[in-house]
């Protein structure tokens, strides 16, 4: 393996002490609102899983579960008292919801200056007309890993494959908003080798395992891969399974530098959603945004 | 000249003619409100020229002309008015509003289904997002001259040069949207020529006079040129001017297609106003979108 890691770990646990260090500079607390609707088992996961890191960086947390048969109109109905409690900087409705809720109604319902995943038709439209809004965690923190390999994008080369409206497209934006050249990827481009070879910056968010290989990257580029996979690992015993990414490991041995999976751009996604909270609580405060973050 | 001519004065006629077409389908009248505050020139064409062919389409038009010194909170009211107006579909703020007005606060407050500029963040998400919403005219123009010389873009590899909001990003996501690789170029673009040299359908969008020549065309490919400037034409008399777009004539020698400026990309403009106004009438009334639009 040639490629140095982009280490998310490493970086998430920085970003979310930066977090914390900036949340403590505020007036008031810093207050985060988890909305979990039923009971699938990932999503208990992911939401303890934030409850307990915004606790750990000094952040309010408030984890709100209703049954799966709440109906679509109290759960927007929660959402609009969290939109109006002073105590809660954050709003977060965690996905998927269960059948018969409209996630759009929901997500909808947010206050844009409160959504901290970035999630309402505002601030998609922010991301596009380059105005201050809060962005989407996976693109913000796969900036932040390519920021480690490269601080300054200026006149590079980026390739973005997958056009999702969680990833691909988003990404696509701050990337040229860092002022690369990018080419949006898809599954109806030609001759993919050839585009993802001309990327001084190549990122995979597409969830297709392997789908990238060695052939795919320029020597020396910096490889994101956002895809997280799951696959048979019948070398670890029978009916084990392991985490891949969309990017097959041997491309490493090409790669300047390149994420894992995991250990890669998944850590950083709680750590910008921490991230994003103290931003909005800043601008809820009328302060400009905490250096360093 | 061996390109051939993508006429944006016919498709316009067309498209306006359309639009026309299918707002006699719909019940009641479809109705256009342009807002002018202030007494600019080219405004006053401008809006002139909107109001004559709205009407020439069957539609009705609505101009509210406004004095230069109007507070910013009155026109805002004008534009909440008409919101609530029910014979009122689309909503036209002429741009630029005299120094004093915040362009992006009156921009807000006009109802994002009535927004047939497509200049609300609403809009703009809806555009990232891939969801229905109402997108800025000359992008959509600079789409249906593109479909005139290629009607499936799947696949082909499209480069847009400027990365304004009012058209080089937009242009960039419906190009994405109809299934071409879109690369995004701009000013800080290293080797622009070897990048634009890749686009079977090349759009500039820059507003500089000839920055892209026959040396940045594939051959045979989709010329987009939505640059207008206007530039001293001695050749015409002492002080005499002319338009011009961002793409030296010359570049029509390698091009399969390319839009002349002044008739290409700028008669594409008012004929997507007219058809968004319908369309959002449409969409007002509870149908579906009219057909042939």
């Amino acid at each position: 393996m040639s490629a140095r890691l982009l280490d998310g770990k490493a970086l998430g646990a920085e970003v979310r002490a930066r977090a914390g260090e900036a949340a403590k500079t505020l007036p008031g607390q810093v207050g985060l609102a988890v909305v979990l609707v039923g009971e699938d088992p990932a999503s208990q996961v992911y939401v303890r899983n934030k409850h307990r890191e915004a606790e750990a960086a000094g952040l309010l947390s408030f984890v709100h579960r209703l049954p799966a048969d709440t109906p679509e109109a109290d759960v927007v109905a929660l959402v609009e008292r969290l939109n109006a409690d002073e105590a809660v900087d954050g709003i977060l409705v965690q996905m998927p919801l269960p059948e018969g809720i409209d996630a759009l109604r929901v997500i909808a319902a947010i206050d844009p200056d409160k959504d901290v995943d970035g999630l309402t038709e505002t601030n998609a439209g922010r991301l596009l007309l380059g105005r201050r809004g809060l962005v989407p965690c996976t693109p913000q923190g796969s900036m932040l890993l390519a920021g480690l390999a490269l601080p300054d994008l200026t006149g590079k080369t980026a390739v973005v494959v997958g056009r999702s409206i969680l990833v691909g497209k988003p990404l696509a934006l701050l990337l040229q908003a860092a002022n690369a050249t990018v080419t949006m990827a898809h599954s109806r481009t030609k001759d993919l080798g050839a585009v993802c070879r001309t990327a001084d910056v190549l990122c995979a968010a597409v969830g297709r395992p392997g789908l990238l290989t060695a052939e795919h990257v320029k020597p020396g580029a910096v490889v994101i891969d956002v895809g997280i996979n799951r696959v048979d690992a019948p070398e670890k015993g029978e009916g084990k399974t392991k985490l891949v990414g969309d990017v097959a490991p041997e491309a490493a041995e090409v790669a300047g530098w390149m994420t894992p999976v995991p250990g890669g751009v998944g850590p950083m996604t709680i750590a910008c959603l921490l991230r994003n909270t103290v931003l909005a609580a800043a601008r809820r405060r009328g302060l400009e945004d905490p250096r360093g973050l």
